[in-house]
């Protein structure tokens, strides 16, 4: 008799886009001719750019003839790729992290959530509240926590409050922590940590043997010389940290499906006799296993963003949306609004200031003004009240959203 | 203390194709001027065809254009490509399977490994005897078996032996087992199971209320019409089986990355309440939570070989790689091997009929004829002694491993 996974039914209500999409369709069924401005999924809308393209073209025109096309790839990602990987990403900014260390896939979505198979059951596992709901939710579906409970936090799942009072960085945590997830420049709060306070982690992570699983996906809206891009900037991050990095946000790859993880080989875990084995191995045994790499073309034209014309374009596309992180700042603080994030991220985090919940807030949003954000609270209790908006939307469509915004009445 | 998933130091050696591709490499070292003919690692190698190029170039060219940009994808699939997927390889053919029951991924090795997450962890898993590796090397990863055991098996894992005395179909087990994985056409063997055959599966799994992981990545290669193409052209199979396609053999998808699993909506299993749950739910929110969609423009192209023009190409590649495991069995069995599979598969799986070890003939044949096929014990215990042959290499190579295998002395 075959038996099911029951963690899965842990799970609370749908995955919070589901959610949103739910409420925004049933709204524009309900009015056909409303136009809806969708800040809400944090996705890109400029479409990929020049060299990109020409290189994914050139990848599928390889295929299409015997002598240049390609079969089977390596799981772990192409060296072409690879390596341009490793030099501009990290060795180029001091970061000593090597091609062999690099393992591209599909998306950091996959590996956020699949890196957990190379742990322990029995892991202890962080997330920052808010989170990226990912980490929460593979860590429920793998049984690594107890049950949802009344105050919207699932048992033996430490959460580290990010709020305005500490500046959205975590307190060191008191109890046995394991494995933590940290994400910056941060998912939702669009906020980022300093070399200084990331030290602090790193330092916690060696003294307790903890392991950083560090999502970096929107590391290329860092503008400030002093905000670290990786980890890998800290000393002594080699030995306690994983790297999550994606194409997705850097170079509008979210439906062309390009990332990679670093697994340093000088990282190590413990076994149960007490002795350290590195994890490097395990992930590619698991690639291997489980994995085929990516698309040839995508590679292809994920490579094309290290190019000189490659890097002015995806320098070009960061300033159009953080422009629109800039509008979407001053407006919504002239309309009253606390307002984080937004400066080195594409998202923009608010409070209303007028202690409406984030639902309520969604809820008047899409029904006064057709305008979509993400409410807060759906990243985690800690979120409730706050509301994020996305940058990536069209310029103009920001420009309309904002002037809805300023004509809103908060006395209803 | 962050602590490793120890199941993995329970994995034996390599998995068998990096094996391969060492001992290979070893010997092009030694001898850089020799011509190594492959047929061992089961890849493709004649190029995408006309349909499946322009519909990828196509695709490519929407995302360079803001009007037609495509950012993430239903994480599903696009529609159009599973209303094209249900209509042609199930409807078609009289199986009832719908599109919303289709699941587009990035590769069936992906989805047969990680297939179990949404399986308890106390199910006993059943394997053909010799089988394709992915499948017992993801039950082990994931602590689903016990220790590897002497005689080459893993414990606590159940072993389905399929050798030429049974017609390589196994015989319904007589002991517990909770999850079975059947391949037909069979990878290694190359050999198929009749609906009578399947029935009897199908049958065994109601009454037991197991279920069967149906692989059929190699149906494309049916000619014989009595075969079933998917295992939804049994009775009862919507309620016991969950089925996994792939673009890699069908249309030489190895190095461009397209399949799809299909999970019934009325495919049930237990809870430990004894009541039971569809696992259609499960995996629907699994790929949600873990996966973010294949490449739109992979999915464009994956679509194209449902066109005439796409169909038409697929079938004459299917015809060069069948003629080429025409000759493979010809002369195979003219050098008095003993010789099956091949017809409806693409693989020719062999026995020396010398009393010759696997291991030891790639290495005869690599060292002497320089010719590279995959050992039948790299399968499992029940492969010892035979010898897979890929048809997917270039005609000409095919012709010219013939004559060197003629010229082998058989008594050194």
């Amino acid at each position: 008799m075959a038996q099911i996974n029951e963690n899965y039914f842990k799970l609370q209500g749908g995955y919070l886009f589901p959610e949103i999409s739910r409420r925004v369709s049933e709204y524009q069924q309900e009015h056909p001719r409303d136009d809806i401005i969708r800040m809400g999924i944090g996705d890109v809308t400029l479409p990929l750019t020049p060299a990109v393209v020409g290189a994914f073209h050139e990848g599928v025109e390889e295929m299409s003839r015997a002598e240049t096309f390609k079969g089977y790839g390596p799981d772990q990602g192409y060296d072409f790729l690879r390596e341009a990987i490793a030099k501009n990403d990290y060795q180029d900014r001091g970061a000593d992290i090597h091609a062999d260390e690099i393992f591209v896939s599909d998306g950091s979505k996959s590996d956020t959530g699949n890196i957990l198979e190379i742990f322990g059951q029995h892991n202890i596992i962080a997330v920052q509240d808010p989170v990226y709901p990912v980490y929460v939710d593979t860590s429920v579906m793998t049984g690594r926590t107890g049950k949802y409970l009344e105050n919207g936090y699932y048992d033996r799942l430490v959460y580290l409050r990010c709020t305005a009072e500490n500046g959205f960085i975590p307190e060191i945590p008191k109890d046995r922590v394991d494995i933590v997830f940290l994400c910056y420049p941060n998912n939702p709060t669009g906020t980022t940590v300093s070399k200084q306070e990331l030290k602090k982690w790193v330092d916690y992570a060696i003294r307790n043997k903890a392991i950083i699983l560090y999502d970096a996906a929107y590391e290329a809206y860092i503008s400030d010389p002093g905000i670290p891009h990786t980890i890998y900037e800290i000393d002594g991050a080699r030995e306690v940290a994983i790297e999550f990095h994606s194409f997705s946000k850097t170079a509008g790859f979210t439906g062309t499906r390009c990332a990679f993880t670093v697994i340093p080989k000088s990282l190590v875990a413990s076994t149960s006799d007490g002795s350290e084995k590195p994890l490097h191995p395990l992930w590619s045994r698991r690639q291997a296993t489980k994995f085929n790499g990516v698309s040839y073309p995508v590679q292809k034209a994920a490579a094309a963003i290290y190019t000189p014309e490659g890097k002015k374009e995806v320098k070009s596309s960061i300033s159009y949306y953080m422009n629109n992180a800039r509008i979407l700042r001053e407006n919504l603080a002239g309309m009253g609004f606390q307002v984080y994030g937004g400066i080195n991220a594409p998202y923009v985090w608010v409070n209303s200031g007028r202690g409406i919940k984030s639902w309520d807030l969604f809820d008047k949003l899409l029904n006064e003004a057709q305008v979509v954000g993400t409410p807060g609270v759906g990243f985690g209790p800690s979120g409730e009240g706050y509301f994020r908006f996305s940058s990536f939307a069209a310029h103009e469509n920001v420009l309309r959203a904002m002037e809805r915004l300023k004509n809103l009445n908060w006395n209803r």
